[in-house]
């Protein structure tokens, strides 16, 4: 293993994205700013050599995960962490105390270890939990009916302040199965779809420095990136790296599934400097502390675990409380038997004692943890397939049944819920998975890996599972968890993880548009508008990725003049169907052709004529 | 623009896929010898690290698209052409006469054009034509209820070899609006499909090199690869290498859409080169020829065009003769016009000449030209939408009845014929242009282009459009044409052909299996039961890009143990959870619970018994 790092602020990135600023918006509720990022976009004042009249062009607004690293007046110092935005609004609520110390055993060990004084986070701050009695959870304010600032914040940001009369043209989505149709986000109605268990905030009392985001299938489709170290390789500096780098490019939250040597003090540098919530899965942790050896984990080990992490601030923990005893054996005859890792622990967990599961039977104990810092749980679907030819069967369908009986014994605990679903399935069979998962789970948001649509695409299964992500987020499912190019063949390198979050942007965003998500189509429009107009930079910098698409562009026209050209490497001037495009739309306008029916009119009587004089066979 | 180069040896990869070889498995109504790729695998012999009986694991046949190149008992010299397998066949029905001289104008031009010398093919064949009043198509054949040898050809092929004893398990497919529900191919079902003209088989009589295959939606989905140079880029020799490189990957058909001055050369290199048929857009070179003036293109010029390319051996066409007069104007408030460079260029020429568009005035003359050398149609959709927001507009899908109409002339004439498809379409609307297709069609086979789901990812539009191509595949297109990371942006280089054309393949599989294409998860089972296994040569060998999957692994753990190991770099030994699923099969057999229902309802007892002791809470 190799020495561990602790992280440096060369590591991260700072800049903003090309031509974009941070702006902030207001609240009308509550004394709150939300970060979105402006991209700026040039005029339209050349069309094929022609000037004509300047034509503004509106500056695009997008949703921002990237946090305050994106924003140059924001000083950053990574030993410190970032900006406490909502330390304010959880102690003004008066339901939190201030503990002297953690509670967790384990915490308290790795807090006298002298020996890890050089890896440890510098500015430790005492962890918050609820008053006795206290339930400090988004969903339990929203069935009281109050609006929190973090349920005004993600109203605002939803809507990425776009004025509903300047979407333009969008196409009418299909959305399935939603209760509500999808329309602007108000804060009562973030709110409603919290206390319906429709939705979930996932945001940790102890991580205020996370800006407030909503995982639910009326809001905009969300993305997961997956870092996290193990045995074999990376180290602390590394994994906050991705963590900020995986923000920069779009993640909505990130889960550290670190299983190395010390996961403790790597997961309290990333929530420190995380604009986004951090999902954990503890077992992986609970396993470390037995030495790998699953039977002997214990109800007690797991407990003092969650305390541990929920002190620290992870806002959302998969707990695998689904595997029973008796879906295990349906696993023996699969292909490739149980994938999960924390499924796998826990189904030898049980055979080694022939007893249930213990986060089944301790499930209303991990309830009470969870509400005492507003944790939610993603229930984990350790059965789920890992080919093909094991996708929806016994096995998965079992568990996906007891996670929604977990899901009713939670929301009693007024906990917020989401479910965790596949994994591989081929397309036909991607719908049912939503299907049953609405039903048996009373429409708790599904939070899927992928599904990967075939498996003999190992180095490319970021594209496989892309396919089966974007249609399940048609579908309805509210949060797709990125897969990487490196899925099956290693751990993901910093390169790796943007091609996933990116591949997932897309997903997300095709599953946006074809729900209909209102102003979801501005971008696509805007960015059309720019490359028919031949505004290459503006074509770029509206990319979700604009680093790679100005690269591309300069491998075969490198020339800053390319960028002005009014063609393209593709098909050199005489070819290009923009230009001619302008043409017919110059040809309408200087025949008097400017209402476009009255032009099609004429059109179409000139060819009525040309197939009277002769072309009638073509009617036939 | 660069001096241009003719291909060399060495630019060629001549290698086999790892693992793989070369068969020829024989037919029996012909004597034909059908080329397969056959990959072998170990053998199981250890399961985390207890020696059992050793497993033998059959070999896996796929499909293979790589030609001679691969075979490394063939000889090729590129400047005389691969073997010419089909030549036989076509001259044994004796319909066809040699041509002592090409008949195009132009092509006799540059074969008397000295200063051409250097550029031209060394080793010229006479060309073919159909004799005086005979027909060459495939179609043509089958409506006689003749079974050709490229039908028996494709029946074997399309089976890949595959024992239907040997699929083991595979999920269901679920096929829309496929008249016959899919099965094993026999050679009657081909000749059948080849008939009713849902099917087609292009090969040109001119193009003896390539191996037969059908586009149709009762066959596996195939793919298209666009290869060609602009007048900005590229050579010859590039071009070659990129045609046997896109075939090794994958690519059914590759499309040369070179706009350069050499292309009568550039052509004729790849067509005889190239064992997968080649389609062109004629209209380019026609442009060519009237340097580059849309205006001044005429019917003869063009006519002349497509004699001269169906005489080099161009297997289809794609012939923009839906672009009529009156749909021009319905382009002109789109807000990205016309993309084909084709549409535009004839939307231009009827807008120039106020007149119907001369490819369709002139359709069934060019139906007799396409009978005389068995070229199919491949119709293009000029006015396909360029962005989210035109897609399913009044101009495509006025195009598209147009098609419909042009279908039936075709057909008349016992020409096969392919329509042209988008484009941009957002999830939620790609349903009704296949459905629409196949309605004002007849069930002709539908080409589309991806479609890209979201126009925000220049630089990633090889996965924007996979997610669009995927899902059209599933609902019945028969033929994707690829979209690499380069389109909007640049000409692909030799990378992105080969990361097109996996993404493509990737889509094109999914749909397979989503189609339940009889077979078609053999492939996914073998790599998953590998993967399960850890045998880890077996699983590269068996992926779409063996290369980059072991690239991948090797970043991590580069050392050759590793490759032995039964862990990897993802989660190390402890969190296993292949080799804990192998203890939950141990422990199954151990406890004589071989019988999987048996040990479940065991299981079940346990479960039971134990909810009754005191969680009856779980089952509210």
């Amino acid at each position: 293993m190799r020495q561990e790092k602790t992280p440096t602020q060369g590591s991260i990135t700072r800049e903003p994205l090309p031509a974009s600023t941070k702006v902030y918006v207001p609240g009308k509720l509550h004394n709150i700013k939300v970060a979105m990022r402006e991209i700026a976009l040039s005029d339209t004042v050349n069309k094929f050599g022609k000037v004509e009249k300047v034509e503004k062009n509106a500056s695009v607004t997008v949703y921002d995960t990237s946090g305050p690293f994106t924003d140059p007046n924001k000083e950053i110092d990574l030993t410190k962490g970032i900006e406490r935005i909502r330390q304010e609004w959880i102690l003004q609520r008066g339901d939190v105390e201030e503990l002297q110390d953690v509670s967790s055993e384990y915490g308290k060990q790795r807090l006298e270890d002298a020996s890890l004084k050089e890896l440890r986070f510098e500015h430790l701050k005492k962890p918050l939990r609820a008053k006795d009695g206290a339930n400090v959870s988004q969903m339990h304010y929203a069935k009281k009916g109050i609006i929190t600032p973090e349920m005004e914040y993600i109203a605002i940001r939803e809507n990425q302040r776009i004025d509903e009369m300047n979407i333009g043209h969008q196409h009418a989505g299909e959305s399935f199965g939603a209760r509500t149709p999808i329309k602007w986000i108000t804060p009562e109605f973030v709110r409603d779809e919290i206390a319906a268990g429709r939705a979930i905030i996932p945001n940790n009392i102890n991580h205020p420095e996370s800006e407030p985001m909503i995982i639910g299938r009326n809001f905009l489709v969300k993305i997961n990136a997956n870092i996290g170290n193990s045995a074999v390789t990376s180290s602390i500096e590394e994994e906050v790296e991705k963590a900020v780098w995986a923000c920069r490019w779009g993640a909505d939250t990130i889960m550290d599934l670190s299983t190395g040597k010390n996961i403790h003090e790597t997961r309290e540098w990333i929530i420190r400097n995380s604009p986004v919530p951090i999902g954990t899965v503890p077992i992986y942790q609970a396993l470390e502390k037995v030495n790998g050896k699953a039977e002997n984990l214990t109800w007690e080990i797991f407990r003092d675990t969650l305390i541990e992490q929920a002190e620290q601030g992870v806002d959302y923990f998969t707990i695998h409380a689904g595997v029973l005893l008796r879906y295990v054996p349906l696993t023996a005859k699969r292909v490739t038997g149980i994938v999960s890792r924390g499924g796998s622990i826990m189904a030898k967990w049980c055979l080694a004692h022939h007893k249930e599961n213990f986060l089944y039977t301790h499930f209303e104990e991990i309830c009470e943890i969870m509400k005492a810092y507003d944790v939610a749980f993603s229930l984990g679907d350790g059965l789920r397939p890992g080919c093909i030819a094991d996708a929806n069967d016994a096995a998965q369908f079992g568990e996906l049944e007891t996670l929604g009986q977990l899901t009713k014994i939670a929301w009693k605990h007024d906990i917020q819920v989401m479910i965790e679903g596949p994994g591989h399935v081929p397309m036909q069979l991607i719908k049912e998975n939503m299907e049953k998962q609405l039903r048996e789970c009373d429409e708790a948001p599904f939070y899927t890996l992928g599904p990967l649509t075939t498996d003999i695409a190992p180095g490319y299964d970021h594209i496989t599972s892309a396919i089966g992500a974007a249609m399940i987020g048609w579908y309805g499912c509210a949060m797709l968890c990125y897969v990487t190019p490196k899925e099956h063949l290693g751990l993901p390198n910093k390169k790796d993880v943007k091609d996933g979050v990116i591949t997932y942007k897309i997903s997300a965003h095709a599953a946006d548009l074809a729900k209909g998500h209102p102003g979801a189509q501005v971008r696509d429009n805007a960015l059309s508008k720019a490359r028919f107009e031949f505004r290459w930079q503006d074509q770029f910098n509206l990319a979700l990725d604009p680093d790679t698409a100005r690269e591309f562009h300069d491998e075969t026209l490198p020339a800053e003049g390319a960028k002005a050209a009014h063609f393209c490497s593709m098909c050199g001037p005489n070819f290009c169907s923009m230009k001619i495009s302008q043409d017919v739309r110059d040809y309408a306008a200087e025949n008097g052709f400017n209402d476009n029916d009255v032009f099609a009119e004429g059109m179409k009587e000139k060819s009525k004529e040309f197939l009277q004089a002769g072309a009638e066979i073509y009617l036939k």
